[in-house]
């Protein structure tokens, strides 16, 4: 089992550059371009003053994700969803997993009866583009909610904690943390971990793309993801605090 | 800390009655109707002599697998799906797994350039549908193998080894196996495990709905699971071998 | 014209065996599993407590029915509606038939500003399955009006009187009653008769397949439907009778 | 018992001006316009040198058709179908109808690998527009079969015999001949027959809308139908006899 | 550059026989036939007493138009779109262009909260079927809005002027006036034109669909349209004049 | 008549700042974003080796466009189109349009037997987005042709000219180039104007929002939109010619 070699000379358990940018765009509450290296997500905070059916008149708000790709984020072109006149299956997953990673950390009370729409958009693919999602729909989370408290619309935050996700798999034997496109093609277990702020589990998806995996093999991966997620953290806190973008409450 | 008091008396480790009836409808390859408790899925399984087109040409065949609830298989009558003109996101996500954890056992060459359809309906539910139509579907499987034995148009199985599933979860701090519908609502995390005969993984879902689940609330789950999944297995072999509805090559 | 020869050897003017199981599943407030030989229909009853739009406000209440037929119900696996985005015509014109059948036994007045939905989802066919189900139907529909009279919902039953449905049809040129999927496909005629308890019409519906039928026909058709409708609705009344399932209101 | 007064003074047993209007578009092979009083209905007819999936190789040809109406051709408007997204459950049922009736009297063998598509579209509707689509859609069937035979395409015609259809239905206590739209309203029993040149039924479809009919309703029924059809017959004859709108075949 | 032969030897700058019959059909409060040559379109207007969600409560009402071809109004037969369940990008770019041009004429405050529903039904297609739409349904508008003066719903007209439409081209070097089927296949520039009757341009649509074309080949394209306006605005005063339909308020 | 303020003291006549960036995103053969001021879209162009249906065996290729919004791109969130399950007719509008404008630079007989699709997504939207997508897809088409000729896939380039557009439009009565979104939301005119290298026109959409346009007022926007597309290819010219990004065949 001889290690795998990764491009550019990444070591096994070593995330990909991670470049989170606030204030990509203008319009929405919180808008963040997040990349792990050439994976890029648009992922965008929009609040609405409403919430949906089953929220209504509960006094709590609601906070849902929806995810697509751009046709031409992938190496071949793939049909535009939109186009054919529905999402994918996988898009599906995709934005149901985003939007509960999201609900973990709210509490939805403190919310108050309004939405937070997250949309994240895939504008470029190399791997890791629902983990990437949601570590850059926090911030902008993050940043709608610092719009709430500083319009006085909320008087206290409803977030509770980051949270942020990792992918982790098998190639060759070797475990390998933030797996790029051609890793994630080749790899034999394939498993996203999405964790919180004190360090506990929100989501942990495993799929065995080859062969089955084993016990110690999933211990191994969720030790990798612990790390890399602890190191997202860092980064989403770096970048929160870095430009003072929106004023506070105090 | 004290242990939930399950229906029935039932320990926090232990199964629901479990019931594999084959042979439950009369048209198709296989056809297992599988009780865990009052939870009824009828799994049916199709050959089909040709392959989509992702696999034509291919040497290789295909196993795919659809879900679906009849609208009053549950509590209050939800809405039917052909009648709404699209599968929910959650249908999509079942019928996702149920193919991948098929697709594990199977040697898609030894298939040969044919279709499994795996129909998945569930007549019941009371928790855990999709762990019981896995469970199920795999001995749909293995008979509509047997009739393509029988019939030889295969002359070995491309069937490698069992897969069963199981839900795990922890409910007011007890992890338990097997949750039935009152459970599953009270749940803090909700984890589906998909293993094969030799003891390894398929797929792990692991899903906090209240709180984040901690690194050692998760090992006792996994143990649970590979618990009752052993359990499971035991019985599939026990049905497969006992009415020798099939015969079998040598 | 010598008489075509029946599976079984069934005579001409012979309903297959008939079962009808009360309480086949534990939600609905009504559920019916009706067996006409090999062909199996679940009917579902639920009562809802609000109409559609069009009976708002008026007092009235509504019975509507929905249809379905799982993939592999038949000889060959079709198409889930569901998946395909569209129930197709021939579905849409046998629930409309369930719907207009049931509403013709009912006092939509006496019923109040409520629904019932029935659903019949073919498990297994073999011929007749709009006719098992309006027929199962009717007793599914009967449980949930118990269970409305019980719970005092109900003073007074909406029901003015028993309703059933059976297929007749021309097989070389014999008029054979009840007819199963190989006399189906073979018929030059087939008709599908709906009546009341009284002996009157709700529905005739006759379709020449092959070479058009004379009025002679049509009435020696109509002859036999009138007496397998007789014997499904003692069947219907015995089932009705045999438990007890429910209390009664005096 | 007394009679029911009807538009314009008609009696019960007698028909409304039919009017059959044949090129009445320029493209079609064939192109009708119907009128039953103030139902006027648009039947073309239109040659297609293919035949769907289950025809291919089959030296068979095809006759199918489609109906519309008009947003406006109703009393109110009703939604355009093809801006909603689908047809609705009654015009499949109206088309399936029309195409199963003009079937009845074609040869598909002699059509050869060809198919015929009729569509009806109703420009203003007063009641019965599916049997004035069905008495049209066969005068504008014969005209694309006439330019076949005329073009050396058809040596010999398909058409075996030709096909019409009538409303019936009784009106406080009265049976009527071709309902209008308020008399349809109005009805308890409402019955579409479709017969041959011979005098036989392709097709019987009675529906009680308010109580159920006996035995003796329907022979009334029948019997005012069968007279009706008759005298539409005549008025189809007469059409295509009229202006020798295209050359015939010796 | 000779100049191109127009069938019927009708001039470069001649419309064709232009038709307009009011109460086409009898349902609609207005109705016309529009027929520009062999292009027939029918115009009905409907009124309905309510405005879409962006108008509630604004104290405005909305004019609207969809746009239908029958499948067989055209040289070969297309499919139907209702049957499809779509509305194709051409059919929606056509009833978004009637709509606003109709609106143009309308002052939707003096409307008052009230819809008019525009639809425009192609029976035979030769060209310029959306101009005819357009100068016909302003005329089936003026029906309409005449209905609500008559019956005192309104007490000023909402219609500020005229509207008309005419398509203009150019077909070997020479720039024709209304063209048709042919014609419009064979030009290099097609422009669709909207005035008003005060002669100012409501639209103004140029397609190049083979070489770009130049400035001054623009200015006579817009002088040939308007000259076409003109005429067609004579012609639908003319009809609105004639057989004085309704009566008018003064 | 007093002049319109602009934003940032734009005068009448001119551009906002436009960006052209190529290699936006690493996978398609052309991808460019084009900045208008604050709109921004993202044009990729993507090379299929083959034809849609009605090309097939023409030895022709195709040009064909496709074009979407961001959720957030706009000031209020707007509804995924994915997630609705149809594109509005506006997309449809635009896209067709976008298609229709890169088709008129291209001989497809030269393109040979493959496509070109542009997606054009729009991330940030501040009024012209159609024209921004075509001057973009302009670049991005470029480029992917670049590709082909690099490869020798093609020997010669199939793009006759540039192809640019711009919007203009009459505020408060005087005529402005090049709108931004609340000038386009407060003007009586809009026209979107696309030509070509040598001067001419491909396409002019002239549409009153208020009140109609005289023919001088036409003319002066014509005027001004021919200023503005000589100096948007001036800056297609540049931005094509910058970095060399693609060697060239000579």
């Amino acid at each position: 089992m001889t290690e795998f070699l990764r491009n550019g000379g990444r070591a096994a358990h070593q995330l990909r550059p991670v470049r989170i940018t606030r204030g990509y765009t203008i319009h929405a509450e919180g808008s963040v371009l997040i990349e792990f290296g050439n994976t890029k997500v648009l992922c965008t905070a929009s609040v609405e003053e409403k919430v949906p059916g089953h929220k209504k008149g509960s006094g709590e708000g609601w906070v849902t994700a929806e995810y697509g790709m751009l046709p031409r984020a992938t190496h071949t072109r793939s049909d535009r969803e939109a186009a054919r006149g529905k999402q994918s299956g996988r898009t599906q997953e995709i934005q149901r997993l985003i939007g509960r990673s999201l609900r973990a950390v709210f509490d939805l009370k403190k919310l108050g009866e309004r939405t937070i729409h997250l949309d994240c958009d895939v504008l470029q693919a190399d791997g890791g583009t629902r983990t990437a999602a949601i570590t850059g729909a926090f911030v902008a989370a993050q940043d709608a909610v610092n719009t709430l408290l500083a319009s006085g619309k909320l008087s206290a935050t409803p977030i509770t904690q980051p949270v942020a996700a990792i992918s982790v798999g098998i190639v060759g034997g070797t475990p390998l943390l933030d797996l790029e496109y051609t890793e994630d093609a080749a790899c034999d277990t394939d498993m996203n971990v999405v964790m919180t702020g004190a360090g506990h589990f929100v989501e942990v998806q495993g799929t065995a793309e080859g062969v089955a995996f084993t016990r110690a093999e999933m211990d191994a991966l969720l030790g990798l993801a612990e790390k890399g997620i602890v190191e997202l953290m860092a980064l989403q806190q770096q970048s929160l605090s870095k430009y003072e973008l929106l004023p506070q409450m105090e």
